[in-house]
């Protein structure tokens, strides 16, 4: 099928409508739709949070009877299966749309091309394929784990430029600045979960939650206080070193601390979660496929110390390294921003493929990722 | 006096002709002349090498009798003191040109105004500050040194991501790719001077002079081989470790070794240059100022290792630092870019300004500055 003009305009349309929910969907992912009569926009919607309606509810919605004979636009197939809402290629048949174009196949395992079948059998033309690398934009943590089974894993770490994260003696205060500290904010608030350790937690008595006021003044634009998700976070305390006096449990959103025990002392079976441990540390593997897979999480931000970040690495566990670096030199008896140790020849450095450097305040931010 | 978008034109070629010398002026400074008579050019030059003709005299030549009436554009002030060549000012002024207009005061003390001056005295028409700006962008090593008497030094480093020249064991082969390379013998080039020690020079077997075929393809176009301007190089040898079997001196070109002691070994008290030592180092200031000074030297291009960055630094001697990461994790136990020491407080760490951040090749290239 040829697309014309105007489906590539509505299709653009369909997904800045979708970008509105990239900080409260998930687990589900971004989606637009608009209906378009007789060339005339007569709805539009955007999925704005899981168990909320989709897009395309909203975009029915608002067209009413309009909507017999009309166009549909959705940046990703539309569902055929009953979740917390009914499937909308029902809705769309219901309403007596003429024609819907999608911008890809949802790779879901329960959708998976037969929300179109759903409308072909129920005489309505369908394509697909327009706009597809902008609507694939738009969910890079839902894809991946659709098409792969994995979540999308992205690993912060934060140095000097000369790789350090603290003095000799542990003074690290203000490494970074505050716009690089925004910029975390902002990842946090697109994750599902964060997964940090014990020490890190104790360390900075870390709150690891989003706080809306620290968010970047451009995303607060967008992003209303009102609606905001919090991650899920996720603690490897394996020593059980965790106190409930720590700032962590202050806030209200859900804690789950990970260790090789059945029971925990902090909390209650429900906020702790049992894993194996393997050579005397806490299988990293088994903890993110269970944090996906028992909490429905597409993407999971790991923010912790060098040690955790070298255990991730050399597990194959990040899809996607995030760096700041301080405009700093703070000397070569630091402690370095990875504990990776006896190398003993360049092949077995760790090689990066760099995939964009930019400033972050007075910063530099580096996103990598591992090449195989 | 406000110029016409003629005046802009012209001057803009002037600047584009005086950067044909970028890698073959220095010391002296980059500058490009336009003679323009009744709307067209009749005569146009570059300096192109110390000793050789102005800018100024290749224009009159090129116009010939043309000259009487025309309008000059100079990038820079034409110089009024005779040194290898005689002063420009006095080759406009026989050659009968109306008008002189150029794009900034030349700062070199033995001209200061002094050209404009004569140019004023014998009734030619001048003007100045015509994209002063972009003629500035020429010569920055060049003003510098004329503005401050210090010469522009420029510290290069390299490393992995995190901060690290070689492996706990000493290997080190590779660590920056090919373009990295060829852009640092882009900036040795450009320099009046290389800087190294006779650890450096010695551990590499580094020659440290310019190869064209190492040059980027780039550059390569606009600067012939034949043209090829060797900085001479100066290497710290307080321990008198450098032999006359290193490659160092195979080339040609100049080697000036440096120590506290009047002769050396190695050469004739013609390439040796004998400092100071203070508190077991050789005094770097001395080192810096003696080579600016006794050799005639704009821009000096420091590559050593970890200990002279932070002795340059530390002696509050650098300019501008150009930092080369390679997209590698070396691990902790691996050798730092920087030998600082014994921080106790953040307030001691070096404060940089980023300047530009950049891919070259595989790596990421940071120009920076030490914060004051």
């Amino acid at each position: 099928m040829t697309f014309t003009t105007q489906d590539h305009l509505m299709m653009q349309k369909a997904i800045l409508l979708a970008k509105q929910g990239i900080y409260t969907t998930a687990p589900n992912p971004n989606v637009g739709c608009v209906l378009v009569k007789n060339g005339k926009i007569i709805g539009e919607g955007a999925h704005l949070k899981a168990g909320e309606p989709h897009a395309e509810v909203h975009a029915l919605r608002q067209a009413g009877k309009e909507a017999q004979g009309a166009t549909a636009y959705v940046t990703l197939e539309p569902c055929s299966h009953y979740g917390r809402t009914p499937p909308c290629a029902e809705g769309l048949i219901k309403a007596g749309v003429k024609k819907v174009i999608c911008a890809m196949v949802d790779p879901n395992p329960q959708v998976a091309g037969r929300g179109l079948a759903m409308l072909d059998e129920a005489g309505i033309e369908t394509a697909s394929g327009l706009l597809e690398a902008d609507a694939r934009a738009l969910n890079p943590h839902f894809l991946t784990r659709m098409e792969t089974g994995k979540p999308f894993v992205q690993l912060k770490m934060a140095a000097s430029l000369d790789g350090k994260t603290a003095l000799k003696n542990g003074v690290s205060q203000w490494i970074t600045s505050k716009e690089a500290r925004q910029d975390v904010q902002r990842y946090r608030a697109q994750s599902g979960a964060i997964l940090s350790t014990a020490k890190t937690v104790i360390d900075d008595d870390a709150s690891l939650n989003v706080r809306w006021s620290d968010l970047p003044p451009s995303i607060q634009e967008s992003y209303q206080q009102a609606s905001i998700r919090q991650p899920m976070r996720f603690i490897l305390d394996r020593q059980h070193s965790l106190t409930s006096d720590l700032k962590l449990f202050q806030a209200s959103d859900e804690v789950v601390t990970i260790s090789s025990q059945n029971t925990h002392p902090i909390g209650t079976s429900e906020n702790h979660m049992q894993c194996r441990v393997d050579d005397g540390q806490l299988d990293l593997k088994e903890v993110v496929n269970k944090i996906s897979r028992d909490f429905n999480v597409n993407h999971i931000w790991v923010e912790a110390g060098a040690t955790l970040a070298a255990s991730m690495i050399n597990d194959n566990l990040v899809d996607e390294l995030i760096i700041y670096l301080a405009p700093k030199l703070m000397g070569a008896d630091g402690r370095s921003i990875i504990n990776l140790i006896g190398l003993e020849t360049m092949s077995e450095a760790i090689d990066l493929d760099i995939k964009d450097i930019r400033m972050v305040g007075k910063d530099i931010r580096i996103t990598a990722t591992i090449a195989r």
